[in-house]
């Protein structure tokens, strides 16, 4: 590879990963927010999220100048092509803390409707897929990426299981209809915010073994 | 423009707009089968979704052969980015009619929710955001899609005002709360593929001017 174009790559790998780190601390403060009825921790997050945007143009922006400068081919224009992929997937996370930072903020006010315990932990897993399909990404790592993948269903066991709570809720406590929808709401961004790190880990894997998983969860052997 | 090039950039186009024809049937026949509690029709929205995906792999491939082949340049080099853009926001826009069409089989079921009479218009509004988007690109048409960005407050007014509904007839009717529940998440659906048919609209704008606006909606001006 040409010592510029690395330079470049590496440069690019830098931005996408700040990025990461501003997109992983506005899920962390805004389901903190939720949990702990924090109206200005859900304010600062939304604020925030133009930061975001802003870094995302940038790296799309790095992304088009290397292409432009350098016409990488094969290994490179893919990483390139991942590197676009992924940072759309960063910006929509970004844009799910916002939402859940939203209802936060509706969360805050009475009447107040009882947050599910389990939300914490449904929270943890979902950083943590987050992080991994970052390391899996950094690292080309397709094992790290399977394992974001299967770790998904654990997410969507949690998100059905506060569902069913806060329907019981609704139905039990009529006046508790609209936090309730407002925390369901919620459970759903951070749910897809889980989705959003399993499309990163399957761009990994289109990335190393130059095939595309996206909606072939079969290629990944062993169910 | 090389002769080649140009001759892979038309057919690229006609595979998008494939594609988004495949997208569009798939939101009309799963909010049709919404309106009408057919479970059947919803089944077959959800059975087509492999096709959808399949022609996104197919147009993201193309890109990328263009991109190691031809290894274009600026205005070139942009119109491939923003495919690929386009590509992943109709491929999302398959996957919420999909979650649809999973909601309307839950809603053939009894106890039956009143559908409110405003999705039709929604639906309407939201399609006429698609095609008008995708229109907007084929003509390289700013002024087109800055009243596509613009639309999209109609959708979010049908929105909340659907979601009223939906509250009142929860707090009115414990027993319908799981239904009720269900419609909420088709309704968000809906919006957020009229939120997607916007991020196309900014992109043919970034395609045009050159200047990213996604985020930036001041960009537009005129309000």
């Amino acid at each position: 590879m040409p010592k510029h174009l690395q330079k470049d790559l590496e440069e690019l790998h830098r931005s996408l990963l700040r990025l990461a780190g501003y997109v992983e601390d506005a899920v962390v403060n805004a389901t903190a927010a939720l949990r702990t009825r924090d109206r200005d921790g859900g304010r600062r997050v939304i604020a925030g999220d133009n930061e975001i945007d802003q870094l995302e143009n940038e790296v799309q922006d790095e992304c088009l100048k290397i292409l432009a400068l350098h016409q990488p081919v094969a290994v490179d224009l893919r990483r390139i092509s991942v590197v676009l992929m992924i940072t759309t997937d960063l910006e929509r996370m970004g844009d799910l803390a916002v939402g859940i930072a939203e209802r936060a903020i509706a969360l805050a006010r009475p009447p107040y409707v009882p947050i599910p315990e389990r939300i914490e932990g449904m929270t943890d897993r979902t950083l943590r897929m987050v992080r991994l399909s970052l390391d899996a990404f950094v690292n080309g790592d397709p094992i790290e990426a399977a394992r974001v993948i299967r770790a998904d269903d654990d997410v969507d066991r949690d998100n059905d299981e506060i569902i069913r709570e806060l329907v019981a809720e609704m139905k039990q406590s009529p006046h508790l209809v609209e936090p309730a929808l407002s925390l369901f709401s919620a459970v759903r961004h951070l749910e897809r915010i889980a989705d959003h790190a399993t499309n990163i880990a399957e761009d990994v894997i289109y990335l190393v073994n130059g095939e595309i998983v996206r909606h072939h969860p079969e290629a990944l052997g062993g169910g």
